[in-house]
């Protein structure tokens, strides 16, 4: 990102330049968190008189905000601190999945200032019903977010399916098929909202991807820049960011290690294939294995040490250890991170699986190597995540959102 | 690759801009397969001026060639055609497989000018005698570019195992643990070739991974710019390319889809996993199942319906299905490209993988997208892609090489 664009490269217009490089120069102080114009011109190799052009026109448009003095490590001169705006422009992001709602307001900076979830049960509802209690949650937490001087300015859905062009291509564990879900979700919304306010654009997404970003982006994964995300829901969705990148496809589906085949004349799963790892691992089938009606009760089965809880959960972690070894043997990445039910499940959980890693990656990498499982973090949710695709709209493009 | 340096851009010395816009007007040239100097300002965004004096030491050192007159297309004026030396600098690579060793010579336009093949039952020999009798094979192909005045710059090797830092670490089916390939080649080379030739540089690539770039580099795949290859040999090797470039993963082991797991509990294999793809589908395998002993035999009975080997093609398509619905699931690639001995059986494997596949990959996007098997080009030799990788040395930093 850190390439400004000069006025000798060709074809590059004047307003284009400016476009380009007030972008520049506000990723650079949201990717800093807090800096001065002195290192964002080091930085971005512009004059320190371009940037602090650039920077005024950011603060004027609310976009940035100047606060204290300092010293700029580099130069020893003292410098005003800029930082990315807390109020104003923001994301807010929705995780529709099958036994809740998630929403979540996030400001400039990242940080999720307004958080709402609520159980329910989306297989027994229509698709437009789903969208629509997902409207309503939405737009109270609007309001909420509008006391606190936060305006979003795009809603990103984050949903369990295949998704493409704004609509649900297949959502096995939800039971949709080809539903609009930005469209449905658009017009619900608009009726939900006060009289007067926007319309805010809508746009969808595949969960598991959101899940990965916001780990990348709000995680604890250091240096790892490549690696596959595992979320074990009523299904088990997946995920792989390699450099720092979503790896989306040829059409946008990549990633899905649910459905990968770890017994091939194994149990049907809701896809229309056999052995499917979610048939496995999956919040329905481990439940199922173990008898417990919830996952609070497999935990606390689990502690006890009760035989039929303690099976499922070592069944499940072998099958996710198959699944795994497949993967790592195709990505080789950095990391395996596993995600929704999974962390609270991996005492049980990961011996298993580690043992199958052990034995099926290639080379014996696996335990010798930094790429063990680790848990999602906690702070890293899909709902932050896809607020914070919003907001890297903002960020891509200043003048459109600003002021 | 096309963006110019700036002598406005930051930290960028005179002489490191040269060497910059030196590659990059070979790159172009070498892009098109010939060009006008105006053509490569306008593709570059230098001028012409400069793009002249940058040709004229390419063409001084012997990297491009002038011929003929044309008529540029973009302005309609006469230009000099620039084309890559046919002649001079060129690349070596050479294949070291189970049971064959593959050399061929490639010059500047990516053109194989020698080629060599012999058969080598590898496994039966030591690494250092391997290495050795492909070094004097080596040696002999070098003799005969010499007498076409092709003088390879370096040789690249391909080996079907992990590579990493020149070390073969593990080549299960060749047997070698940890084989300093690239410095025992680099002896052997020395002590074949006659006294007084310079030394080459010598690396080694999985072959896998070489075979990927050939067919992205001189296959068939038009606008396929993501793929999985897949390669039948004694075992199974794969590698991925992901808009335009190939996945190495963390340590460089990217693509083991021959070690994917297809029956959790089946047979054992040499890499000390259980049910690996290459169990089922590699040419032991496959020919152990079909009581025949070469892949000519097996074709030959194959069409003559001899139900034994039938049965050993069904069977090894079927899991070979399985194995690619999960990188399918995984990484939605546009193309999955069989090479190795797959594509003279793909009559009797294609089916039974293509049912397989149209059942395991989610939401049916199989027989309905483009991403269909298709066989490896003929062209595309795991050899001749060694050598181009020794050619993109030379395209990237012409004046090393050069004169």
């Amino acid at each position: 990102m850190n390439s400004p664009h000069h006025p000798s490269e060709p074809k590059a217009d004047k307003a284009g330049v400016r476009r380009h490089n007030l972008s520049l120069v506000l990723r650079t102080v949201h990717e800093a968190g807090e800096t001065t114009r002195a290192a964002v011109a080091a930085r971005v190799g512009l004059t320190r008189a371009a940037v602090s052009s650039l920077a005024e026109q950011l603060l004027e448009r609310g976009l940035l905000v100047e606060s204290g003095k300092t010293f700029s490590g580099q130069a020893g001169r003292p410098g005003t601190v800029l930082k990315p705006a807390c109020t104003g422009p923001a994301g807010l992001g929705v995780e529709i999945n099958v036994d809740y709602v998630n929403v979540c307001v996030a400001d400039l900076t990242g940080a999720d200032r307004v958080r709402r979830s609520v159980p329910l049960d989306n297989r027994a509802l229509a698709p437009v019903v789903v969208l629509r209690r997902a409207a309503e949650l939405t737009a109270e937490v609007l309001a909420e977010a509008s006391r606190q001087d936060l305006h979003p300015t795009g809603v990103r859905l984050a949903l369990p399916g295949l998704v493409s062009g704004g609509t649900v291509r297949q959502a096995p564990n939800l039971g949709w098929n080809r539903v609009d879900a930005d469209v449905l979700f658009a017009e619900a919304l608009a009726a939900a909202r006060p009289p007067g306010a926007p319309a805010l654009p809508v746009a969808s997404d595949n969960e598991a991807n959101i899940a990965a970003l916001a780990e990348l982006w709000f995680g604890a994964l250091g240096a790892v820049r490549s690696f596959l995300l595992v979320t074990g829901e009523i299904g088990v969705g997946g995920a792989i960011v390699l450099d720092g990148e979503l790896l989306r496809g040829a059409h946008g589906f990549a990633g899905e290690i649910g459905h990968l085949t770890v017994a091939p004349d194994g149990r049907r799963c809701r896809c229309g294939s056999l052995g499917c790892l979610e048939q496995y691992a999956g919040q329905t089938a481990l439940l199922r294995a173990a008898g417990a009606r919830s996952v609070d009760t497999l935990t606390e089965r689990a502690v006890a040490g009760e035989p039929r809880a303690l099976a499922a959960l070592d069944e499940a972690g072998r099958m996710l250890g198959v699944a795994l070894s497949g993967a790592v043997n195709l990505l080789d990445p950095q990391a395996v991170v596993l995600g929704g039910i999974f962390p609270r499940l991996m005492p049980w959980l990961a011996p298993a699986a580690e043992a199958e890693l052990s034995r099926r990656v290639v080379s014996a990498l696996w335990p010798s190597s930094a790429a063990r499982l680790r848990p999602a973090s906690t702070t890293a949710t899909t709902a932050r995540g896809a607020a914070a695709l919003v907001l890297r709209d903002i960020l891509a493009d200043p003048l459109t959102y600003g002021g």
